[in-house]
């Protein structure tokens, strides 16, 4: 067994992100994503361990202090977090992982774990963003160009990420994140700690 | 219009990397197959400037004293090289280029341009080599046992390749090259210059 690849998914909101990620968890039982840990309280509808494991603020921060985060952020006021621990113990039992995070949490997996592979969402065009953070029509414009403002700040750090995919056609887009995934695993490191016992047979 | 992305793909014989070329090529419209210069004889039912552009070994000669050639190489006291002017321009167009080359020739061209993405092929197993390389049985073992020789030589160095298909199923490895060939145009750099009016437009 091969240890599985991290991944990094950021957008900004509006790209179309979660749907692409859940598609492509839907396609790739080899690929899982990270389940985090939030102070925030659960809503109607939500799982403990599914959508989110909900822990008190003291637990959180005594796991804070413990180290025992990937990455971690404040939004809002409640406190998101990445469990090392989990995704650790996930890629080595084979498994992909994907973060779906913001730029700054991507950063931070990347100075703890460098082999991180980072891609970034882009939406088709300025008019499709806004359409799609326009909500149903009943939003305050000042609402909107707040969220407006916050996609571009997102989107200013496209260029840290390794790979990107613009989310226009959406089956197009997800054949190209399915294409990353594979092709990950054919880096040669990848490759001769997977086929090790071949590499012996042909190079004794 | 991006530029291209150009690529060596080496492999021992028996490998199968010409038929797997060939696939991906007759599958991907804007992937092609560099075709060498070479100074040997055509044989019946080649076809210059298809199969080979071949030359006499005094143009291969004045060529090589002009630096025409991105890489080089003597066979069986047989000239080969890669016209580095037709790549450039093929790669400016817009197309992949492939360039099927060893060990040696892939160093060459990755001096010369350091973008060049490596690819490795091998062999599922050394019984599934020998059984490729012993013909239809009407070979002297010394003629295979050379051959097996030379093709161990090359895969020692898979090594310097960056990405690496094992050919077990062929329906599989084709689909891992068609993978590796979509993913590195989702880079960020090839991505940013792709649609740098895009990057323009949610970023002025």
């Amino acid at each position: 067994m091969s240890k599985g690849i991290l991944y990094t998914v950021s957008a900004p909101s509006g790209a179309g992100k979660t749907s692409l990620v859940n598609a492509l968890v839907k396609s790739s039982p080899e690929v899982c994503v990270s389940v985090s840990h939030t102070t925030r309280a659960m809503r109607p509808g939500e799982e403990n361990g599914v959508n989110y494991h909900f822990v008190s603020r003291e637990k959180f921060e005594t796991m804070l202090e413990q180290g025992a985060f990937l990455e971690h952020a404040q939004v809002f006021g409640n406190l998101y977090g990445t469990s090392q621990k989990w995704v650790e113990d996930t890629l080595k039992s084979g498994l992909d992982v994907i973060l779906e995070i913001d730029w700054q949490g991507a950063a931070q997996v990347r100075r703890l774990m460098p082999d991180t592979v980072s891609l970034f969402i882009l939406p088709p065009s300025l008019s499709a963003l806004r359409q799609r953070l326009t909500g149903r029509g009943q939003d305050d414009q000042a609402v909107i160009d707040a969220r407006m403002s916050e996609a571009i700040s997102e989107i200013s750090h496209y260029v840290e990420a390794d790979y990107m995919i613009i989310n226009d056609d959406f089956t197009v887009a997800l054949a190209q994140f399915q294409a990353l995934i594979t092709s990950q695993h054919l880096r040669q490191s990848a490759q001769a700690e997977r086929h090790a016992p071949l590499l012996q047979e042909l190079l004794p």
